[in-house]
């Protein structure tokens, strides 16, 4: 397996997750794929824990995306198991069975029905997963579990991954103190729709399925659903999010509940924080970069745009090169389909505007774009000049690295 | 300007393209970017030469699009001025001056009006084309028109080309032996909707405009727009055909006259021979791919399938690594968003299938496939197992040469 030499040039530390009330973890090393580093990890929820989640859009999906979707309609969870380095997709009627034997194990463990539990797995596709591997595995973790294995959880579910991903939020509910925490991994098949491979976050707060499930959905398409590595959409892209209860606030009865909008905000942040981390460890990435598209005829629209331009070869190799090729940048706002006026389209990088309204700004100076092209953290305005539609997209560039990752992924 | 160390290993010898019947060439260096080679080429058409075009959907195209669009009403054509280097895109009013001034130029040397002249531009996007380059350096390849001029114009227009692409084929109309030969130029920000940059074809048949377009249109619907390198559409993609009727020839009413079936075919072949030469010269392509997708519900749904697959940087990248990773090209099927069934889907490279109704075949060697990767063409079966349609896609592999290529294009 071949793995990038070093961390990525754009990682950030793992923050201080400290334990949070009716979670406990722990990691091991299942020997599922890698040697010498842990590859399994186990979550246990408290009684009475509701969930949400989020699936990849992709039309092949994993045995796990089967059984999560299936699990989800109860509201409840007690378990998550997660591995890696093998992602059980294409794997059939052997795909579904690693999936109960799995569930069924980590049930009798924590002590509750199979559809508490719920499964995610990443690696490669189209390999059997024995599902003895994990259930050998399975007691040692249960028997370690703690409520500090924040960190080591992250490390235990990494894949391509350089660095592991965390994020930590503090908030209220009608003035109870409440907690979102939670970690990610993923770094290359990164496409909107879901754009990342795996993030479980947890609360303590008390909230029913319903409003937590509303509450997800609309953070995801805020966060993970605006970032891109690759235009590749996963099979296997997962985003599961807890709530425990043991904050003890009073329990909204909906999303819309007043007492939910810093909450609300809070999700918001935290699992935009985790999707940046994500395009951060883009596989190769040396470059991270927001793109806001305005004067668009609506906000899909806008965002459609970004994404176009997020997903551009040729607009993520000259980043790589540092070239500030605003022309690259116009192909691909005039190739996302949107509408879209050559003659009123301005383009800006790092805050200088280059063209505007369809041609070159007389007397452009590029040496301050040419000084932010050569930064860590870029950023690309876009004005159509057509409507008050907004949109925003990240992603990083494309290097020899990403290649060097993925012409020998499995050798 | 960076251009490849080398040829494409995939390159193949320009063909002996012979005088065509009211066709005269001339190819001179006008200094608009390049040193040291010719960037200019002038076509001269006999009166009475009759022309369609298929220019590229990007929503910011050239002003030589532009140009060309509003010259096409006309249905003739006497001239064809093209110049590599400069793209002559979002440049604004200047833009638009130049294609005019370009078509008084090249119209006043070959004694016809402005509208029969047709223009194309390749190369750097955003800067203003001074069309006095262009103006200046016109009459002296008007005095050096030539029926021999075919290779050296082929490679007039090329930029990030590594090899001049021509072809030929000898048909008849109606018993009346006829000649369709052009030549092509593109090699990156090749994407379908039109899937190369420029390709210019003329026949020494008489046929009709609307004939000619009609013909053109299916063509290039069944070879260009089924190519891609980079999932990139320039704004600058045109196919041209021009019909001089100097082979006598009927002249047939309609495109779907039985008499113009060998023609169509002819026409058919040699416009996938030059855009599959565009492939062969994709920015860094080590290995051309051919993608069949049978069993989909309706033959566009196969060819979306086809063109996920052939523009996902995970499959070509596992293709320029040898890696027969089928799992990406599952992958890849799911998120196309066309009809798909993880159970029913069967996928085989090199003639040997390797996964078939959702599950990987038993007991399948490697081996062959292995054998298969090592070569310069490669195949790639998908049967979708749910009806009848079927499509075909182009591409190449995604190397360290296309980074190299633009990470610094400009600089």
């Amino acid at each position: 397996m071949a793995q990038p030499a070093a961390v990525s040039p754009l990682a950030t530390p793992f923050p201080p997750l400290t334990p949070l009330g009716g979670v406990r973890l722990a990691s091991g090393a299942a020997g599922i794929r890698y040697k010498g580093r842990t590859d399994l990890v186990l979550l246990e929820f408290a009684a009475g824990t509701t969930v949400a989640g989020v699936f990849t859009r992709n039309k092949c999906p994993g045995a796990p995306i089967d059984w999560c979707r299936a699990a989800l309609a109860g509201g409840t969870a007690r378990g998550l198991v997660v591995n890696a380095g093998n992602a059980n997709v294409f794997t059939g009627r052997a795909g579904r069975e690693t999936t109960e034997a799995t569930a069924a194990a980590a049930a009798a463990l924590l002590g509750c029905g199979p559809a508490d539990i719920f499964l995610a797995s990443t690696g490669v596709i189209g390999e059997v997963l024995p599902h003895q591997r994990i259930t050998a595995a399975l007691p040692a973790l249960n028997a370690s579990l703690t409520p500090d294995g924040w960190e080591a959880a992250a490390r235990g579910i990494m894949t391509t991954d350089t660095f592991p991903k965390g994020a930590r939020r503090l908030t209220s509910i009608a003035g109870v103190p409440v907690t979102i925490q939670g970690f990610a991994k993923g770094s290359g098949m990164i496409a909107p729709d879901m754009a990342t491979m795996l993030c479980f976050v947890a609360t303590d707060a008390a909230l029913p399925a319903p409003v937590l499930q509303t509450l997800l959905a609309a953070a995801v398409d805020r966060s993970f659903n605006c970032t891109t590595v690759d235009s590749d959409t996963s099979t296997s892209d997962t985003v599961l999010l807890f709530a425990t209860g043991a904050a003890g606030n009073t329990v909204p009865d909906t999303a819309g509940d007043p007492a939910l909008a810093g909450f609300a905000t809070a999700l918001d942040e935290l699992l935009l924080e985790l999707a940046l981390l994500v395009v951060r460890d883009g596989e190769g990435a040396g470059k991270l970069v927001q793109i806001d598209v305005s004067g668009a005829t609506s906000d899909a629209s806008a965002r459609r745009v970004a994404l176009a331009v997020a997903n551009s070869p040729l607009v993520k190799t000259a980043i790589a090169g540092e070239d500030a090729n605003w022309g690259r940048i116009v192909m691909a706002v005039g190739k996302s389909g949107e509408p879209a006026d050559r003659d009123t389209l301005s383009v800006g990088v790092g805050g200088t505007w280059m063209a505007r309204n369809g041609t070159v700004v007389p007397g452009y100076d590029e040496a301050p774009v040419v000084a932010h092209m050569r930064g860590r953290e870029l950023q690309i305005d876009i004005d159509l000049g057509l409507g008050d539609g907004r949109g925003r997209a990240w992603t990083c560039d494309l290097t020899h690295g990403y290649i060097d990752i993925n012409g020998s992924y499995r050798s």
